[in-house]
């Protein structure tokens, strides 16, 4: 399918079918990050929560519910659940470390922010908790329990393999699955579970959200080496100044004679880097084709997501999913 | 009841009649912190669990169990549930706290880093929930849910006091509401619900646990203007010096003529702070009296503990509960 012909972007579409529960999922939202008694809570949070996201988990779990037949009320518990989760990963991503700092990474964080990233982001999590129980379903639990230990599970991977040019293509799959496929699926299958959905559908709804989870994120990862301009809000070269080691890298690095090695050995192992390596870089995954590599492998798990729902039923969701999916490859076209 | 004529202290009795519970416990905790493919986890998490912690919430679940006549086999997921939930607070309060020493030994944060505190304290949460989710009771994750949200608002709360004369014993009740009783109170509660415990049993269980909690951690701040070398760990002072406003603080503030406030708004207010400072914030305390008043307050909270337990059958853990209440306040005596 060629995206350049809708008009709308997937995401706005599946927004304005949402709309009516997307908005009582914002009334929720806002509710719930309220703090009485510490005033800081909203403030740390709202910038976050309000500032244009886009809202993709937890459209997922409204159109998965949907898809399966759900009526309410439990999937804007969900949903709201979803998007705290996510936001609470954001602020503990943002948590710098004084030894990043030593090594000249630029940051305006003061020590307050890191304090109030980590705190605001556990209370965030905790009313994620509350807002699960409420909906009293112990699967739902269990699927969102498991979830939450494979973010942590593979944002601390992520964090032994930065720098280490021998990470493997297992190893960065599993990384992304904890970034950003862990919670995509999580919200698919929370949505068809508590629709008490039939078990094919359930697992559907889990490959599709999987595969979206992972396609994002290499695109993401794509686009740190090639996406300037395009509005994301994402330097160019940030992945490599930071020497986190991704999937257009890894490839370059197979692919590497002595001298390239040791150009990541000392760029990304040892994270000596000098003016002009960035663009070096750039020429070495042009070079062996990883650019054109990791494309193609974004788009089969674009693919791979469209092909999961093939055993729903023949809904208008479907086909914004399967739309949703094609938007994320879009990216890199 | 006087302390000193027991000749073992009432966590180690408590220990050694929960002896093979606590070896179940472990078991669990070791089992549960592992990382198949994250091996800095229990790498970082080993460090705080193995080093001499007493476990005491954990054996506030199972003493609250047996009290209330369960025989397993959840009591031992809840023990190893809260004592998560303990370590991965601790984590994060490392980030927050910046603190040197923890239990006598260099924190996470400085043997590895801030963000692998918070990821692995994220880590610890999510297997803290997974832990729960096998204990099946939906009541039970309300409880830890609702303890989560109170434990993360208290620190938030403790951050946005920190600095500030003007907090109220009121604000400072919610802080340590938040940082210890809450969990406390949980762990209680959490262990007489499983055993199915008729309400008056539950409602006392809460009210020991979180009496409890607020006098052990009253009696920490005490010790912290007051409490050097008794092999806490802890140096004298900490709390003066990052700008902590805790009772015997609060209760000089109260207290202080015009020279006074001016001293505490520069060294705590402004943490503007020199040499001999704390020599003098000493002077100042036991001039208005407030170590004293801060330890009856302490004791106080101790004898609101064991009075909650009447309603509970007579029972060798009853009078335990009761020793350990005792104990806290042995502290300051």
């Amino acid at each position: 399918m060629d995206t350049k012909h809708i008009s709308r972007a997937p995401h706005d579409v599946l927004a304005e079918y949402l709309r009516d529960d997307l908005s009582e999922v914002n009334k929720l939202i806002r509710a719930r990050m309220a703090s009485e008694h510490a005033p800081r809570i909203p403030e740390v949070t709202a910038h976050l929560i309000e500032s244009g996201g886009k809202r993709i988990r937890p459209m997922l779990v409204l159109a998965a519910s949907h898809l399966c037949g759900y009526h309410g009320p439990y999937h804007h518990h969900l949903a709201a659940t979803v998007e705290f989760i996510h936001t609470a990963t954001l602020l503990h991503d943002d948590v710098v470390d004084e030894s990043a700092q030593r090594r000249g990474r630029a940051t305006a964080n003061l020590l307050w922010d890191n304090k109030s990233s980590v705190l605001v982001g556990d209370y965030l999590f905790a009313r994620a908790f509350q807002l699960m129980v409420e909906c009293g379903s112990m699967r739902v639990l269990d699927i969102l329990a498991n979830a939450s230990a494979t973010i942590a599970e593979g944002e601390v991977l992520q964090l032994t393999t930065a720098q280490n040019i021998d990470t493997t293509e297992d190893q960065y799959l599993r990384v992304i699955r904890g970034k950003t496929a862990a919670l995509f699926s999580a919200a698919t299958e929370a949505g068809a579970v508590i629709a008490a959905a039939p078990d094919p559908q359930v697992q559907a709804l889990v490959a599709y959200g999987d595969a979206l989870g992972i396609s994002f994120q290499i695109v993401d990862d794509y686009l740190d080496y090639g996406g300037a301009g395009d509005g994301i809000g994402k330097n160019i070269g940030d992945d490599f100044r930071e020497g986190k080691v991704t999937l257009p890298v890894i490839r370059a690095i197979a692919a590497a004679d002595g001298d390239e090695r040791a150009f990541w050995a000392r760029t990304i192992g040892r994270g000596n880097q000098r003016e002009g390596d960035l663009d070096h870089a750039l020429e070495l995954l042009e070079r062996h084709g990883t650019m054109q590599a990791t494309r193609a492998q974004a788009i089969a798990w674009s693919q791979r997501a469209k092909d999961a729902l093939d055993p729903l039923p023949d809904h208008p969701l479907r086909q914004m999913l399967r739309d949703l999916a094609d938007y994320v490859v879009a990216r890199v076209n």
